[in-house]
């Protein structure tokens, strides 16, 4: 049989990274592609006591059906926590529990958008989302990025030339793949540009968290006295990727019909990664946890960083997060410098991986120095630096 | 703010099964509305030996990222299973692993279907599995339950009248909300037309394990030599619902494009809980422990069944699954029913939720056995006799 593909998904080729990783997971290859969590970074002590605590005291609860907004206390928990730590969260707002915050981006662009109509992105973005909306049948349109952040002036541009543009769609925190961090300017500015020209914003904030220098900004959601922002928040960077447990914050309206959305697609998080990660909230350190991953995080980001100062690759180094952006020199091929990097056994990823229109230009590759251990990490740049000096 | 949201969500209504469940969980109301495992269903002592062992043994596999298709030792245990078990699965097809059943029929949509396109269901049907269909937009369109299943002469006019049909949505075995199950001439007839007409099936089996008497009929997928029979199967109703933890059988390419669907929706399902399936699998007698499981819900079947019979709700003994569902007489009003029930503490669902087209002629509420103790049985079923004997 000859199978037809519904037009929003007709086109849509798998995650190049996704895939780059399958070819690169091969024994051997140095991981600079991924973006997985160091494993020294998990607090495995912490979720084997729970989970065995749990499964002793209240197994049904862990095994049973959940509501689909999620588990009650891990709800309560987490807004009392970013009302405190980061000072979001009204009357208005609602949250819900989702699996990672990759189900935030889709359920709010199900919940928000139809076919045709235009999400704007920071040009690079990540992949992930940006395939999301792309599932949706939605219009793509990128913002250069700047070194504190998206060009608001190209922003307002696109605003102006667009008339149905449902969301912003920003990282404003060392932002994948380019590990910028959006300055507090342009925070207040991108707000006031959605609410004039009647926009929602989708902040998605992954590594708000994996800060290893300077002061932490305010989320855009805390200025939102309008209810326009959707914040995308994330437990995968601080204690578990595999777990998949995420959740939004927004105006209880969109929660709402996000919550409509989830229970159409999964029916709820699974209850028992949501009650580990609320007895971790409750029980544990968590504070103490981050500084142990910052300091691992920021070790290995001087690792790299400092192995290829020097070499041709233009890079900031990033105050936060887990990416390395860095550009090539004029005139260098990315593709194939990206494949002879993994013929050297050093697995990148092509920026082109991370344009949002076709034809952005683009000409970096994407390094990670969570994934590696120190040894690879060492060995990758070394190898890298000879690749460079050939060029 | 005035929120818009997309077409497709604007219109759809949380399920009215889940609002009845959060209306009626507190304390006191007997949960006839509810589609529960019975918590003594549940292998406790099993995950809590394989989380303990994971936990101590690969803490770091059980946490990291996974890759979208699912574990691989489980996806391939599972083929094989399903080879050796229901003789189903061939050289082209593929299995990927969801987040529950209820993902698969949210892929498949996404993967197959544009807005306006038309899907079959039997009506009535899974209310999750129509809202799902509804939040893409696709237009509904009923066949008939009998007592072997759908009315395939009404099938086959549809499939006649219908130019842009994607596929037929059937539950053959212990159907929800209905509890019937489809002969094994239907399930060819069904094939047939599916084959003749162009159109895909999408076989969801979630209650296929739950047969209280009478011999296993073959999947509609068993016939599959086409290419054209997604297969939907789920460790919820034989495990846990609360891992969400489910499996697509399908031709290879459509799983393909799921999986590009998955990885925009959610990544991965969450590792954890498909190491604890696989493990599962692996270590313990499965097929003992749903003889376990049949054994106890039978004795609520025939606890339920009993209790009701001679009164004037109109039922069939279900040979398997979790529901009764019961006709009124002519004249009784099924919403009033269904609120007078609550009112007595006992929550059943109106069967107009599980209505495929707007106007379905539905005169009947659905009742779960599975999710009462014994004793809320008995006294549920004494309150709707009383019931019953006022109307």
């Amino acid at each position: 049989m000859t199978y037809t593909f519904s037009n929003k998904m007709g086109n849509l080729a798998p995650s190049a990274i996704r895939e780059i990783l399958k070819a690169t997971s091969q024994p051997g290859i140095i991981p600079f592609a991924a973006g997985n969590p160091a494993p020294e970074a998990f607090p495995i002590e912490a979720v084997r006591e729970i989970s065995a605590r749990l499964l002793e005291e209240r197994p049904v609860d862990c095994l049973q059906y959940g509501i689909t907004e999620g588990y009650a206390p891990l709800r309560q928990r987490v807004r009392e926590d970013i009302r405190n730590r980061l000072r979001i969260g009204s009357e208005e707002d609602d949250l819900i529990i989702t699996s990672g915050a990759q189900q935030v981006v889709d359920l709010a662009t199900k919940a928000l958008c139809n076919e045709g109509d235009v999400v704007i992105a920071e040009s690079p973005s990540f992949i992930g989302s940006l395939n999301t909306f792309r599932s949706y049948g939605v219009r793509l349109r990128g913002v250069p990025l700047q070194a504190d952040g998206m060009d608001v002036d190209a922003l307002e541009a696109i605003l102006r030339a667009e008339s149905n543009v449902r969301f912003i769609y920003t990282i404003p925190n060392y932002q994948n793949p380019s590990g910028v961090t959006m300055g507090l300017e342009k925070r207040r500015r991108v707000y006031e540009l959605a609410r004039q020209y009647n926009v929602l914003i989708l902040e998605d904030n992954p590594y708000g968290e994996l800060r290893y220098e300077g002061e932490a900004l305010p989320c855009i959601k805390s200025f939102d006295t309008e209810g326009i922002v959707i914040y995308a928040g994330s437990f995968s960077k601080i204690l578990s990727p595999g777990l998949r447990v995420g959740y939004a914050l927004a105006p209880a309206q969109i929660i709402a019909k996000m919550t409509v959305g989830k229970q159409a697609s999964d029916v709820h998080t699974p209850i028992f990664n949501q009650i580990i990660v609320d007895e971790w909230l409750k029980n544990y350190d968590v504070a103490a946890h981050i500084e142990h991953i910052r300091a691992i995080y920021k070790a290995k980001r001087d690792l790299m960083c400092g192995g290829l100062a020097g070499t041709v690759l233009q890079f900031q180094r990033p105050a936060g997060g887990l990416f390395l952006w860095c550009g090539l020199p004029e005139g260098v091929d990315m593709l194939g410098y990206a494949r002879r990097s993994v013929e050297k056994k050093v697995a990148v990823v092509p920026g082109v991986a991370f344009a949002v229109e076709p034809g952005d230009p683009i000409n970096a590759v994407r390094l990670n120095f969570s994934t590696p251990t120190d040894a690879q990490l060492k060995q990758g740049v070394e190898i890298l630096s000879m690749l460079n000096a050939e060029l």
